[in-house]
């Protein structure tokens, strides 16, 4: 027996059950599907529609900066991948590598990308002869694989993602370093502008940074399930590709030099980290501005005054054709079931137009996010539903922005540390940058990361939490996804 | 050392040495690049800004049809691409087969997508249950391998390329034969109104027709190489998968059916196509409505006037910033070098500014496609130039829709077509739908194919240009990539 669809709602709450809810809300919500294969998933139309709004926004930004997009092959020889060391170290683990062609044995084994810089440097090296060529700004937007033997999770943790990956070549660290910040803000933007997820902006401990990174930039979170969770990463790889693949150039002051190089990403894994932020027990919660419908209108039918119903029904679906509304006239649905399918798949607004409404040339208004009612003239709808959308994802954003400095904890000492990684908080603390120090701290906290060193850094430190010598930075800590 | 790139012009001709001439056109005017894996190129950004305007256009196209967009997983198990018999056959040889992750050999041998049918449709199944989810219409842009053994040609034939793939599920098969029959329509307007390629529509023998496939329904055309090639195609697989795949539905009648089933494809092959019907010994022409810069301004710079000129320069460029111009005020570039420079990267119009052409207020412009010159009056520019554009397209399409109906030539007998097939030649000639006659005329022809059945057919016929019996149909034959 093939196994049908329900649509049925969800059996769980968030907070009792927080990993059977999402998966239950994927599933039923009609996101995500899954596949034979083990951390391979579906992005079903509502969740692939969520990821083309934001490819359209960070796409615009990009070239906005000059940033050209190309395609470069998913395959990587095996020679070339190994042509960094840091960098081969970090991926090779969880490389899935193509051996045969057909029947016949390959010469080399081809690594299917687990991010490009090896395979794009390559090339980098053929094109850039001369400061004049520089900068030189390339994205793109594809797939990747990384074999991960973590426990996979739809969006946050998946074994092929998308993606896209800016690779930028500088003549100067100071313009790669630049750079660098201005990415990582519009990644924040990003996630401000269009999930309505607050984040924190930080460098990840030389611990945690990307393999083969001077530097790795990045914004952070904190989800309803207790786990931080990293969103976006902006790396300074300096020199460290340039030198083994021999990326020179001409200066104006005559000389060959080894470019500096910036490497930045951001997945569909924030997708996931929307939906986990805002949806409730009804099911997902769409910040408007990336919901693919905006509005389901819902003629209330009966006999005698179907017809007048639909009639008007129709006027406001055209009066607001520009939010993509869905008129769910279906009859052999009630009411009260397509509320619950449409709250399920988590469209912002819902109209309920009614024959007694009618009368009063006004229709019912229900918000997703709240579930407040309000009537409103049709007249009026053309002016007032836009705005009620940016209410709604203003008050997401500061709902979430409220739980995000609610789950800050400070820490002074080992015992508040381990007490409130317990808690599920997100731990603010202060650390030497001693190595052996993170170790200890993942180690009695079992298995609590430093998240990041925030921008925001006061005047005056104390102490370590762990040894207790004097204190280089603050950082936060948590367990993480 | 290093390969350094080379702004050199071409050294061969179009009609001298066409694999040559094309191998360097990609390579000088920066569309292609070679990678370590062959069959594999790097889509420069010259070249996927082409695909990005065909793919803007073709998604708007299938949304206007109710086609959504969502993303299936690269990879596919063995067991699940096997299950229908002959698809499998058609692909299996071709497969680049994913056998390790990290160290570990996986239980199951993962095939990287050569089609995505099977991974598709074991989700569609699950979706479906009545006749109300139907149609279900789903599109995917994504990257597909085919490791084939022939000759590789960048774009045309490449082991890793871009497409769309559409794969539609009907309640009946009028539904379905219909859909299939717009989808090609939309294909080949996308070559006439982009590209500039006129194409002929037809259908596939038995034998070319996709592994699978009831009907596969193709546009084709003839390249200046003396080859044909096929454009796009798009397929009638009847229930020859719903019933491996168990797609089924209660109809309106109570009784469970198998559904109806199309896919299709558009891949960036059509990127050649387009190149090596309309370049020139000069480097790329390209068609203005999938070029990414329409424009290019070229300021005469002289000491004196260099300040007035510069200034209208950017006035100009201004005036015309929606056709995304490029102004070139490099100083250590002479005009001529400059003028051989964006011929060789097809901008299809050039507007020279120079002193003296400032005193009558006007400049010249120089179309790329015929090198005519004209002067226009500045203030005309704004309006002139999209005419301009637009004149470009249209006899862009009038030379290749004539070079394609002087390359047909009709040949009633084997002796007439041998001859033809030897002279390059598209041939029209009769055919009696018997498979062993066309294992035949390939035989004779040294490889030339039946191309395609057209759409357009006598109302009389005479006899099977091999075995003398009553011919069925008019087809064309070729050599082919």
């Amino acid at each position: 027996m093939v196994k049908r669809e329900s649509q049925e709602g969800l059996t769980v709450k968030k907070e009792d059950d927080f990993s059977e809810w999402y998966t239950q809300l994927l599933h039923k919500s009609e996101l995500i599907d899954y596949t034979d294969v083990s951390g391979c998933y579906v992005f079903r139309p509502r969740a692939y529609a969520i990821w083309e709004n934001v490819r359209r926004y960070l796409d615009s930004k990009f070239k906005e900066m000059g940033v050209r997009n190309a395609y470069f092959p998913l395959f990587i020889p095996e020679s070339l991948l190994k042509k960094e060391s840091t960098h081969v170290e970090g991926f090779a683990p969880e490389v899935a590598w193509v051996t045969h062609s057909g029947k016949a044995k390959l010469n080399e084994r081809l690594a299917v990308r687990p991010t490009s810089e090896t395979i794009m440097y390559s090339a980098y090296a053929k094109w850039i002869r001369s400061w004049k060529d520089l900068p030189l700004k390339i994205n793109q937007w594809c797939n990747v694989v990384r074999w991960e033997f973590k426990n996979p999770v739809p969006f946050l943790r998946s074994r092929e993602f998308l993606w896209q990956e800016g690779h930028t070549v500088f003549a100067t660290r100071e313009e790669a370093v630049e750079e660098a910040l201005q990415i990582l803000d519009i990644y924040a933007n990003a996630y401000k502008e269009l999930y309505a997820v607050p984040v924190i902006k930080g460098k990840k401990t030389e611990k945690e940074k990307f393999a083969g990174a001077d530097t790795t930039l990045t914004i952070e979170t904190f989800l309803p399930s207790g786990k931080a969770i990293q969103c976006a990463t902006s790396h300074n790889l300096g020199q460290n590709f340039s030198k083994p693949f021999n990326i020179k150039f001409k200066d104006k002051d005559g000389e060959e030099k080894f470019a500096w190089q910036n490497s930045w990403g951001f997945t569909t894994r924030s997708v996931g980290v929307m939906i986990m932020m805002h949806s409730d027990d009804k099911g997902l919660v769409l910040p408007p501005r990336v919901a693919e419908n905006k509005v389901v209108i819902i003629p209330i039918l009966f006999e005698k005054t179907k017809k007048e119903v639909l009639k008007v029904a129709k006027q406001v679906e055209k009066d607001l054709i520009q939010l993509s509304p869905i008129l769910d006239d279906r009859e052999e649905y009630s009411p009260g079931r397509k509320f619950n399918e449409w709250e399920l798949k988590g469209i912002p607004i819902r109209i309920e137009i009614g024959p007694k409404d009618l009368k009063n040339k006004q229709v019912i208004v229900v918000r997703r996010d709240t579930g407040k009612k309000q009537t409103v003239k049709i007249k009026d709808l053309k002016k007032k539903i836009p705005s009620i959308l940016e209410d709604i994802h203003n008050s997401l954003y500061k709902k979430a922005e409220k739980y995000l400095k609610d789950s800050i904890v400070e820490a002074k000492t080992m015992k508040d540390l381990i007490n409130a990684i317990k808690n599920k908080k997100l731990v603010l603390t202060q650390w030497c940058d001693d190595a052996e120090c993170e170790d200890w701290i993942k180690d009695k906290t079992g298995g609590a990361k430093i998240i990041c060193i925030p921008f925001d850094q006061p005047k005056k430190l104390d102490k370590c939490v762990y040894c207790g010598k004097p204190a280089k930075h603050v950082v936060y800590i948590a367990k993480s996804y």
